[in-house]
């Protein structure tokens, strides 16, 4: 009788003709027993509903009860209250007729209560709900996952598929293993295993073993970030970093020596790069390698304790490393170099000259073996300088294609901006699996009863989960389209591209890292105390990423880097084209025109013109461009106040960062918009559901543009560029696009891809 | 030689004397061979000064010559180079006369270059830099770390100091155990140890082996915070939880059967109110105690899987469980009542009907032991009811001496706040040892060449790294100050001002933990690759703290409850006094006279009125009462409009979490102001130094609230309180009050009193 009793009350009032058909079909139904018959009928009074405490009772007991039915969900209340009286009998198959006889009656009453709805139903049997919402949740939407992920994974589809088929494989299974040593060892294996199916070689040209693919190794990377970042960074230091300094930096002797073996796994190197004195300072490097003519031998040095390599990956697996140092050639130093250096002879121990220290413990990817090392007058042949930029002659004399040191060593590090265009993809891989766990989890869980005691509202219903998380899988979506466009450009660069590209990679490598830290955060907190469980992935994702902030270049130092470049340029378009071109800059770029500050347009606040890119993408524009002119010219003005540059740049810090971080935002907005403009004319032949994908995508964009217009409202409205209440109708925008895009959210999040067996998290199936 | 080229060509150009005397010092220099004196020549020549790589290798060979100098400083350049070529010789005894003699030349050689530098000399031995830099910035700042620590530490400074001495003693020392078990075991012994010496019992009854004072217990707690976040849990489980469901909830007979034993640890116990199945919603809870008056037992039960006891501390160590449950008497429930259930033996075995499952590893706190409890139809003498607001008679029914069950759930969870008093406690002890560690690192750390390259500028001395970490700094103190005043009342409580203190702890708990969790990220960040290593310390409190956002209730959930409670006070305010109310309301309570909007002081910047009460202070009550104000007109318009009051407060879910947030800034603003305020006239004494530690107290607390103002100034901009103009200039401000506050940052930090041994980050130290 229970689940009757809690449907009938769950409406809080029951009408008199519902009590009358209560209380009638009551006196039909067989086994209820005389005092069962008096309590409902005390209960079904109006006058007197049931009391809180009791309306809980009838929920624990109804639950409780619906633990022993059967998978499938009964067709209607009637049905179940047959089997829960089934279930409670002594030998329920001889009662099996007694209990059909029941459903007519049962069934009458049903109908006498108007139907119960179908929320109540599943308040009260929870296990029937949780597939049905979700499939619910799905039907709500309008467009499949598929169709967004054929979006985002675009031509590197394949390759996508094919390393999700690797990591799939029971070898690479996940395991709790704390100890650092084990979960190495376990790294190691999958990287192995991923080297033998040519997945590190992609990169690398076909004659090494590769597939000379730069995006099938992005695609490739950012796939093994959702497996394992341990795995994902130790892969990039093999085939990334050291691979890379020896295909970048080295000529074909390098080449034909390394790179194959390199690609197999066969020989482990490392990067040997930052000393623990010299953080982001490469050029302050103190590590020399000194050219020791009689014997054609370089001396590799660490000249003192603070002079060691610094936070090494592979360091504790790898055969060779590539040395970077001063170069001293007869007593004078020619900058930065490489050197390869063997550390380690094929019995894996290390060879003289060399100390190694383990970095211990880390807050996250504890299964890379990061180490420091030193070099006690290690000599090498001089065949092992990586001379692609400067190399020593035969007669000991040094030269290089390029003359300028500065030049020189700028040049040498723009081939290494790999890492700052691959770092952020795997940020953004782990902010995904974040985000897929966290929505999927508030599309299930429930909290605190709704006022009609129906059942418990889904957290993704409550408008602040919505607030939490949409608006960052949003970022997401605009996040990949600004690094797939990055990833175009670095991909498809010439020569005199490069510092442009090295500035946005910069800049993308600080804000997507930025966002993945923070988004992790997030989707931790909206997951409460089970996303605090290891199960559940978070710890391993937000440990594991938190450095991704530093390593590659510290963020705040990459942005300050961006500022400068975009100064630089600033200028030059100054001299160019006169005074107009403080105006044309970046509105030039953007090829649109800028509406201004005009008193009508900072007070307009319909919808209409919120959403259109006169308004949004202006604002964008509009930022980044006088953001980077305020900073000339405070700059200037410094300056001209007698003030150092050092000093002055010093002063402008925040200022330069908030100017990096307008021009990234611009950056990624217009990629973004140029994938949604790119799909119209081209999927004419579906139109229909491209059309929905499309309008979806739009929409998750202009969210992506409001959010950030109001993050940044402060800014906006001191500049006088938003009135105040334009800035609160912006505020109700982000809050309706949330509210619109909700039925959309389990899509989104779907589209990303990851399979469930490496998102891992319990609470996300 | 080399020290002195380096010197000489650090400041860019020499001077034609400047030349002369190095020229011609140096053809008196015995030791230099022709070649060298040949290369000293060529390099002493202005049209052609060494090139940037020549200069780092200067650096690089001076810096390796140092490593073998003694610790002690040299008093001169001209010493240390003869320091320097003794170091170099054979057999150093034997030469010692000759270099010696070439001091005098050495000294004219110095005085030629007109001194050298201080900080040319710093940069070129950092060894002798460290300890001079950490002295001065000491020495630059007008405050005694001490001074600050007795403003913080105030009353309770013997029991802190106390605590610390246990903590100091070895059997803590800290060691790394990744294994779960090993680390629980651990904590577990310290835990003893620490109840051994009564600090579990403080805050009991003398009778029962405690001291009755629950304002040493807070300060113990916090203390022990510093040391191990685990075990400050664990310690606060088992005295606090666990300890206070037995003092607060039971009756004499239970706190003579248990308070004693739980002081001690004799009798470890957990505390069981989360269910899997309802995370913030204690009402909700599904677990049953059935009285069965035949045997007078109750028969406690898990009605379902999702009916289990969730993330239980102490779980696996327990020995006793007070367990939150339905109470069914006689049929009908009368709501959540505690259950005292063994559910171990002496033999540390389950007892039948007991399953415990453990949460297996979590983001941090690995050193607590959380796991899942069920009930299989567990039976307790009906005496275990923990009964002091309801219990069982004699004749077997139910009693309370409150008769509404609303009232008396409330006045159960009511006694229980005092995990929402401590928790925050906690936080802030991990966010100052985070800070601690990051602006210690700031203080030595260096990175980049400065424009003259003499010396790489410290961290702490950019602008940007003082923005991230001084207004934390500040932050830590007004929300200790905010604390101390919280804990103050919840000491002095009496039964009338519990839901407001209630209200008050939510949002505390709140605010002081997303505080942490934020401080604690940034600090990581600041301090880069270092931070990332677990020896540092960050690794740990992240982990260990991330979940103080949740537990203890979920901050967005609490906040809600703040929001409600400050409405209903609203409310009131408004029936009594008519329309006036909403002006007074807050305003009255501060005792403050509001300035309103008038159009002179939206646009009034300079420094002087910014830094009046009559602004900030004001702009507080302002941002409170409106937001609080404005939140009662919108949910009315929504009812009005056909809403339910249900779903009015889903739309407004975020508007209530402002509107607490602005209510929990002014509390803390304001708590520490009285506290500022309170020290001028009581320290006649010793004016001088007391006058100095107010006025940095001051300008600390008023860059938190400038800093706060600063990060509301969209909303302040949009409710047209200032205008674009001053909200530049609060920001101004605050990079200058940063600045100001630069030399006394340490002393800030070190006044957190936080032990070496606690700190632990080797680069704090």
């Amino acid at each position: 009788m229970l689940p009757f009793l809690y449907a009938a009350w769950s409406d809080r009032h029951l009408s008199v003709p519902e009590i009358q058909a209560l209380r009638k079909e009551a006196d039909a139904l067989d086994f209820l027993s005389t005092e069962d018959r008096g309590v409902l009928m005390e209960w079904s009074n109006p006058v007197h509903p049931p009391s809180r405490e009791r309306f809980q009772q009838w929920l624990t007991s109804g639950r409780q009860a619906a633990e022993t039915l059967p998978e499938d969900k009964p067709a209607s209340l009637a049905e179940l209250a047959v089997l829960l009286g089934l279930s409670a009998e002594e030998a329920p198959e001889e009662k099996h007729a007694y209990w059909a006889g029941q459903l007519a009656a049962l069934r009458q009453l049903e109908e006498g209560l108007g139907g119960v709805r179908e929320d109540t139903y599943r308040s009260l049997f929870p296990r029937y709900d949780q597939r049905e919402k979700l499939f619910e949740a799905i039907r709500e939407g309008s467009v499949a996952p598929a169709d967004l992920q054929a979006v985002l994974d675009g031509e590197h589809a394949a390759v996508i598929q094919r390393v999700k088929n690797i990591l799939l494989r029971p070898s690479f299974e996940r395991s709790t293993l704390r100890i650092k040593e084990d979960y190495r060892e376990q790294v190691l294996r999958w990287c192995k295993e991923l080297a033998q199916e040519g997945i590190g070689a992609l990169s690398y040209p076909v004659a090494y073993g590769g597939q000379d693919s730069m995006d099938d190794y992005a695609a490739a990377f950012e796939t093994i970030a959702y497996h394992d970042l341990s795995l994902a960074i130790k892969f990039g230091v093999q085939f990334g970093l050291w691979g890379g300094a020896v295909y970048n930096l080295g000529t074909k002797r390098h080449h034909d020596r390394y790179l194959h073996a390199t690609g197999t796994l066969e020989l482990p190197g490392c990067f040997a790069m930052t000393e623990t004195g010299h953080g982001s300072n490469v050029r302050g490097l103190e590590t020399t390698a000194v050219y020791d003519p009689e014997h054609r031998e370089l001396i590799v040095h660490s000249p003192s304790v603070e002079a060691g390599k610094e936070y090494i990956g592979n360091a504790m697996h790898a055969r060779m490393a590539a040395v970077f140092c001063q170069l001293i050639v007869d007593g004078e130093s020619h900058g930065v170099h490489a050197v390869v250096v063997p550390i380690r002879g094929q019995d894996g121990l290390t060879l003289p000259g060399i100390r190694v220290e383990d970095n211990g413990y880390k807050m996250g990817l504890n299964g890379v073996d990061n180490g420091r090392l030193w070099f006690d007058s290690v000599r090498v042949p001089v065949e092992n300088l990586l001379d692609k930029y400067g190399g020593i002659q035969e007669d000991g004399s040094y030269s290089s294609p390029i003359e300028s040191p500065t030049r020189r060593f700028f040049t040498m590090l723009g081939t290494l901006v790999g890492g700052r265009v691959f770092v952020p993809r795997a940020g953004l891989s782990a902010a995904k699996s974040a985000l897929t766990i966290a929505v999927r989890y508030g599309l299930r869980r429930r909290q605190f009863p709704s006022e009609s005691m129906r059942s418990e509202t889904i957290i993704m219903d409550y408008p602040n989960q919505q607030r939490r998380l949409i608006p960052l899988v949003a970022k997401a979506y605009a996040v990949q389209f600004g690094l797939d466009h990055l990833l175009d450009r670095y991909v498809r660069r010439t020569e005199e591209q490069m510092r442009e590209i090295e500035a946005m990679a910069a800049g993308l490598k600080s804000y997507a890292t930025w966002f993945a830290t923070a988004a992790i955060q997030e989707c931790r907190e909206a997951t409460g105390g089970k996303g605090y469980l290891a199960e559940n992935r978070f710890a391993a994702l937000k440990g594991d990423t938190d450095i991704f902030t530093t390593f590659e270049g510290d963020n705040t130092v990459l942005m300050q880097l961006l500022a400068k470049s975009l100064l630089t340029e600033f200028k030059k378009s100054f001299q160019e084209d006169g005074n107009f071109a403080v105006l044309k800059f970046i509105g030039r770029r953007v090829g649109t025109i800028v509406t201004e500050q005009n008193p009508y347009t900072v007070r307009q606040t319909d919808r209409e013109h919120l959403e259109g890119r006169g308004f949004y993408l202006a604002a964008f524009q509009f930022r980044a461009r006088r953001l980077v002119s305020t900073l000339g010219s405070r700059l200037r003005a410094y300056i001209k106040g007698g003030m150092s540059s050092y000093q002055a740049g010093l002063l402008c810090q925040t200022h330069m960062i908030e100017a990096a971080e307008a021009y990234v935002e611009l950056l990624v907005l217009e990629a973004s918009l140029k994938r949604v403009d790119d799909r119209r004319p081209t999927n004419q032949a579906a139109q229909d559901s491209a059309d929905d994908v499309t309008r979806v995508l739009e929409k998750t964009i202009l969210l992506y543009a409001m959010h950030t217009i109001e993050q940044h409202r402060g800014w906006y409205l001191e500049s006088d560029y938003i009135s105040g209440q334009k800035s609160k109708a912006v505020r109700k925008l982000v809050d309706k696009l949330c509210a619109e895009l909700r039925p959309e959210v389990g899509a989104l999040v779907d589209g990303f891809g990851i399979p469930d067996e490496l998102l891992g998290a319990p609470i996300a199936r």
